[in-house]
C-alpha cells in the first residue's frame, strides 16, 4: 500500500502570516498551486494553511480588498496534519471525515504537502483497490488458519492466534466498507467453531 | 463587474451516469480537469456533477473498487447551477454559502463550467475589489443627490428618488460587508433630513 | 413527470433590500406567504430571498428591533434558483441536499416561486411515485431489448443500444434509491451476456 | 413578555408511527397544517414529529412510494420540546440554535404545538423588541441603584444588591446581542465604583 | 426500561450568568464536574448551560482572558432539556441527534442533570439492549395475536387490535434500527392475512 | 507557553479493533477514562479512537446490543492527531475547529492522550491568558523597534527587521482574536512611517 510520503509534493510554497491576501494570490498564480503553507514563528507554533478556496469564500465573496486583508485573517491554523507513514487510503478517509482538500505532511518538521489531486493521480486505488486486496488477504488467512489448526489441533495456541488474525482482517474490511454495524452473520471463526467445538475454549484460555 | 460568462470554461468534459468511476478517473486525467458534468437523459432531467473530491471521499476513502462503482452512485445531482449573467462576486458568495467548488453555467442549455480557480485566476477582485468600487459609487450618488435636491428643492420627487438610490447602494455595501446588523448610525439620508426637515415628508408622499 | 413550472406560484411577493424587517413582516402577513423575493438592482445582480425563518432566527431570537434591521442584513443572497423545466422530484432533491424550503424559478427573469408546500400539495408523488414508474419502465425496456436482440441478433448494434438504455434506467433507479454503492449483483445486461456471450463484444465494438 | 403557552396552537393533529406516509400527506392536507405529532405508546416513550419537510426531503426527493414508507421511518424522534412557560424570544432562539421550525409544547403531557409562523404572526416582537425593553429596564435599574446608594450609603448591603441587579440585566442584554465577548468597556457599576471607591468593598463582604 | 430520572445526578452545580469564566473554571474544578447550569432570573427565563467544552473552544482556543469573559457570553441558552420520564435510550438518541453531551432534567423546575457518562455507567444498555428486548416482545405479541385470532376468529375486533399492537412494536423496532426505509418484506400481519384473507377486512371496518 | 506534551496523559488505555463494544465499556469503567486508543495493526495503519460518546450515540441511541457490535464498527479512524510540541492554545483551537474532545499525541509512535479536561485542569490559560501575554510582548517589541530605529536610523535594515517582528506579533494577536478581518486602523509601523517617511522605503529595499 502506498503511503503519504510516496505521493506528496516536496516542493511546498510557503508564506508569512503577516503577508496580504493580494501577495498570496500572486504566489498561488506564480507557483501554479492551490494552497500555501503559512510558516511557523517558533517551535510550539502550529502550521497554518491558506487555499484558493479560503480566498474566494472569505475575500472575493464579500468584495473585500485583498490588499487590506492579511493571510493570518483567513488561514486555517492549526491545520490538520498527516504523518508520512500513513497509508493513502487513510489519508483519503481523513480528508473525507474532516472535509479538507489538502494537508501538510509533518514529522517534527514540514516534509511536504498532499492534496486530493495527488491522491487521484498518483495513488494506486484504481489498480489496487483495498476492498479487493483485503478480500484476497482474508481468503489466504482463512486457508492458513485451517491448515495450522489441522496440523496443531483445534485447541492449540497456534490455531487460536491464526484465527485472531483472520478476525482482525475481517474487522478491517468491515471498517473499510463503513458498514454501520458488522453483525451480518457468522465470521469464518464462528463457522470453524461449529465444526470444532473445542476451538473456542482453547482461544479463551490463551487470550 | 465581470460576470460568470466572462470567466467560465466553455470546453466542458461530460460523462454518462452509467459509466464507472474508473472511466471517470481516466477522463479526469486525460483532460486535466477536476470535475465532469454528468449528461442529462431528457429535458426535465437535472445536470449532475462528479469531482475528484467525490471520488477520493467516497471511493478511495473506503477502499472501494472504482471499476465496480458507477458515476451515478457518487455524483451530485441535481447540482447547483449558475446563470451566465451573475456577477463574479455573487458566484463566489454562492460557492461560499453552499460549500461548492464548481458549478455548471446554464441558460436552458449547458453553456460552460466555472470553478474556484477560474474565480481566483480570471476574476478582477484584486484590481477591482467591490468594497472599494461601492465606496466610490456611494460617494458619487451622495454628491448627485445633494446637487439634485439643491436644484429641485428638498421636497421634490427627484430629490427623494436620488436619496433612494443612495440608500440602495448603502444597503448593498452593508450586505457585502456581511455585517450582521446594519444599524450602525445614521445613513446619509438621515443626516440630510436633519438639515432639511421637509425632505422626509416629500419622500413618504411620493413612495 | 411534473416539472417546476407546473406547480410554482406565479404571484410572487417582492421587496426592496433597503426595506426594514418590520415592513417585510407586514407584507408577509398581508400576502399570507412565508417568504419574499428581494428585487435585483441591475442585470448582473443576484436575486435574494427573505423567509419567515430568517426573521425569527436572526431578529426575534436576538430581541432585535425589526424597525432598525433591514432586509438586506438578513436575506439569503444569492439564493439557490430552479430552472422551470426541472422535474419536481429533482426540485425536492435539490431542496433536500441544500436544506432549503423555497426557491425562485428563473429563466433569465423571475418566473415564479416554488415551496415545500407546493411540492407536497400540488405534486403527484403520492399517485405516481418515481420508484414505481421507473420499475415499470425498466421492465418494459428489458422486454424491448430482448425482443430487439432476438430479432437483430445479439451482436447487432441495435441490440447493444437497447441494453444501453436499460442500463441508463437502472443507473437512474440506483441514484433514486440513493443506494450508496450500486454493485448489488448482476445487471439485466450481464445476465443476458451470460446467455449470449457474443453480445458484450458487439457492444464494445460499437461504443 | 409573551410565553410559549400564549401563542401555541392547542388543536394539534396526531398520527400513529405505524401509519404510512400517504396517510400522513392526506392528514396534512385535510387539516391544513405543516406537521403532525407522532403519538407515544407508553409513558416513557418520546413524542415524535413528522413535517412536510421530512416527507419532501426523504420520500419525494428519492422517488419513494409514500404508500410503502411508514411515518416511523422518517419522523424525528425524540423531538426537541418546549416548556409552556418559556418566553417567546427564547423559543425563537432555541429554534435558531437547533435549526427546527416547530416543536410540541409539553409539561408532562402534550399541551400544544408552536411553529415559526406562530412566532412571526402572534408574537409581539415588532411592537416590543426585547432589545428596546431591556435598554429601558437597565436605565431604570441604574437610576434606582443610584438612588438607593445615595440614601443607604455606598457601603450598604442594599446598594450592592441594587447594582447586582443592574449587572444581571446587562449580562442578559449582552447575551441577547450575542456579542461574542462582553468586555466592551466599564459597566455602570464600575463607573459608580470609581466615584465611590468604598462600594466595591461593601459588595465583596456581602456576597 | 430505565428513565432519565433513574440515572440523573440530583446534586447539580449552578452559577450566575454574570459570573466570570475564571469563576466557572474554579467551580468546575472544586466540584469535579464537567458542566454547570446557569440560573434563571425569572419564571419565563430559560436555563443555560456552560460546559468545559464551551470554555476550551471559546476562551482557551482564542487566548481570551477568563477573568474578562462572562459566563453569559459563552453559555448555551436556552439549552435542550429532558423530561424525567423519558427512557434512557431516547435520551441517548436525543443527545446523538442534537450533538450534545449533557442536559438538565426539567419538569417545571430543575430536577437534575444527565450526561453521556451517566448513560454509559448507570444505564443498563449492555445487559438489556433494546434491540433484544424488542425482539422478544414482538415474538410474544405475535404468539398472543395468533392465539386471540384462533379463539375469537380472524374477523373479530380483538384479533385486529392484537395485530395492531404487533405492528406498533415492529414500527418501533424499525425506528430503533434506524433503517432508512422499512419496506423489507412482509410484516407478521401480512403473512397472517395471506393465511386468513378475511382478517384484513375486519380490521379496516374496525379502525 | 505550555505544550501538548506537558499536559497529556501518558498512561493510555488501548483496545483491539475486533473487540466488542461491551468489552470497551468494561475497560472504560475499569480505567475510569472516557476514550480508548484503537491499536494499529502495522506501520502504515492509522490510530483509531473510541469514546464514550461514540458508544452512546451509535449503540445506546439505537438500542443495539453492545455484545454484537465491534469497536471497529463505530470508532473514528483515522483520528486527528496532535504533535507533542504544539502549544496548548493551538491544541484547544484544533479541538474547537474540528469539534473533537480528545486526541492521541503522536511523534512516530503513540506518546500519550490529551483531552478537553486536561486542557481545562492542567493548562495555564486562567493565569496566563495568551491575549494578555501577547499584548505585553507587542508593547516590548514596539519599544525595542523604536529604540533600534532611533539608534540605527529609520532607513537601516535593523530598523526594518525590528518592525517586521512587531507586525508578526500583531498578526498573531489578530488571529488569536479571530477578528474576521484585520483592517482596523493603522499598525504601529504605519504610525511610525508617518513620522519617518523614509522608513517604508528602507524596508521595501531590504525585503
Amino acid at each position: 500500500m502506498l503511503k503519504a510520503a510516496d505521493i506528496m509534493s516536496t516542493d511546498v510554497a510557503t508564506i508569512r502570516g503577516s503577508a496580504t491576501v493580494a501577495e498570496a494570490v500572486k504566489l498561488l498564480k506564480e507557483r501554479g498551486v492551490r494552497s500555501l503553507i503559512v510558516q511557523r514563528r517558533h517551535d510550539q507554533d502550529a502550521y497554518g494553511l491558506i487555499s484558493e478556496t479560503d480566498i474566494v469564500y472569505k475575500v472575493t465573496a464579500y468584495g473585500k480588498d485583498p490588499k487590506r486583508v492579511r493571510v493570518c485573517d483567513i488561514m486555517s491554523k492549526p491545520c490538520i496534519v498527516v504523518n508520512p507513514d500513513l497509508g493513502v487510503e487513510y489519508v483519503a478517509r481523513l480528508f473525507a471525515n474532516t472535509g479538507i482538500h489538502q494537508a501538510p505532511v509533518i514529522q517534527g518538521d514540514l516534509l511536504g504537502m498532499i492534496t486530493i489531486t495527488d491522491i487521484l493521480t498518483k495513488g494506486d486505488f484504481v489498480e489496487q483497490p483495498k476492498e479487493v486486496v483485503l478480500e484476497q488477504r482474508i481468503q489466504q488467512a482463512i486457508e492458513r488458519a485451517r491448515a495450522i489448526c489441522a496440523e496443531q489441533g483445534p485447541m492449540s495456541r497456534e490455531c487460536a492466534v491464526a484465527w485472531d488474525e483472520v478476525e482482525e482482517l475481517q474487522a478491517e474490511a468491515a471498517h473499510q466498507r463503513d458498514s454501520k454495524f458488522y453483525d451480518a452473520g457468522k465470521t469464518a471463526f464462528e463457522i470453524y467453531c461449529e465444526e470444532h467445538p473445542d476451538a473456542l475454549e482453547a482461544r479463551i484460555y490463551d487470550t
